[in-house]
């Protein structure tokens, strides 16, 4: 096969990384005892790997699995979405495109190598505070590699 | 807390479980060579964990979530449910109903405990014979506890 | 054909205007550094054409469409319907409006000719200013012809 | 930066190579006299360019680019998948999935590098053949490089 040179690459994370990120989340939510629903996704925002644990809220899957998509879809954490999309800033209303699924609270978080961009986590299952903690705990996980 | 006897049980599947159905679906899935996208539900239909195998298709993981659903919807076998949507059939048409979540095809089991339906698999990203074969081996993987 | 004189007619942006509008749009965004989606449509609102540059965001590509529908649906810029559709404004809430299709926030421009709004541009990728500067370049380099 | 090894990379059209695939469909549309809609996307599956001929259907916008959609999220031509959705075939149903995504007549093809497909044309505004052939058209400019 000849390469043609034109053809662009990207970086994404793959099963085995939204698996360790997922038990680093599951991890952090017990600590503080909050049972999550825990999201990852690929740098196509398309879902990787998925955990609810025992006791988390049932509407929160489909909130966790759109945080992680949100996170990457804007390459942003949803926390700062969050008031980019206040009444009066410059994305208020945003939520009410994409069918539905840009989440605009805290709780999702991208993943990055280097400066890339390479998939995403979501959290969802408490406040706004424990996502975003639990969130975090994940996405250092594969930040320590 | 006092045993008042008309409060009704649900067994269920839980997390713990899941894990383990998921983990044997990977291994019949990487045995056969067809990288596979499988969810498991709880009792009540609702997703607790999903992994999406590296390479498998991206179109299968709505397929896979919604197999799983179905199988635990109806309980019932959705290659049974297939043949009973065909046209003439008794369902055929019920792959409208439920905003489009009735898979009619192939790859989606219940999991029971003794006559109990308690959750169910689903598995999409190959052909009905290679994605029934997938989620029987995930289902047997919990009957052998 | 003769004129029966009772038939409408409409002006309308076609193929070949939105090709040089997206060009325009394109140019605009590489100048400021920032990737961006640009939609155009015409006089009905239908695509008819759209970009998404090298690392613009993927959850903008519903947005910048949506924009450019919004601003031909309303005739009007929808940085001037984000202040309309405040909270206590005459429309707040139409953003729920049209299976969320409605977007409230700068980018989307109306194109003209003479009086007659003929299509509308719509730019997502950036803040409000970049999205409504890219924009605005995209819809003169139509008024320039 | 260290690297870390772990990190999987894909291969994926970007939007200069989207622009041939639609310019040279639009060609084959002209020789053939059935304006088109015409969709190209990566290999996330996400819209990457997008053209509407003058005098195309405008159901067909929708149609175009879930077709792109669908030959990556399953890997197939959509020709393909129309005989494996019929009525007793393994897929049948398919198209109630993923939102009503999936389109199952011909018009979506795959972009391969060598063995890998990394995103997809499709289009829409004539029949199945028409279709099918300005696809392939289109599909066979980016194999030419």
């Amino acid at each position: 096969m000849k390469d043609r040179g034109h053809v662009s690459t990207t970086q994404t994370l793959d099963l085995n990384d939204a698996g360790k990120i997922i038990d680093a989340g599951i991890a952090e939510a017990e600590r503080i005892g909050n049972p999550s629903n825990i999201a990852g996704v690929d740098a196509g925002g398309c879902l990787l790997a998925f955990a609810r644990m025992d006791d988390a809220w049932r509407g929160s899957v489909d909130i966790a699995i759109s945080k992680a998509w949100t996170a990457r879809a804007f390459d942003v954490e949803t926390k700062a979405l969050a008031k980019l999309a206040q009444p009066g800033a410059d994305f208020y209303g945003i939520h009410a495109s994409n069918d539905g699924k840009v989440m605009i609270f805290a709780g999702g978080v991208p993943i990055k190598e280097g400066e890339t961009v390479i998939g995403a986590v979501g959290v969802s299952g408490g406040t706004g505070k424990q996502d975003q903690g639990v969130a975090e705990a994940a996405a250092q996980a594969f930040a320590r590699g």
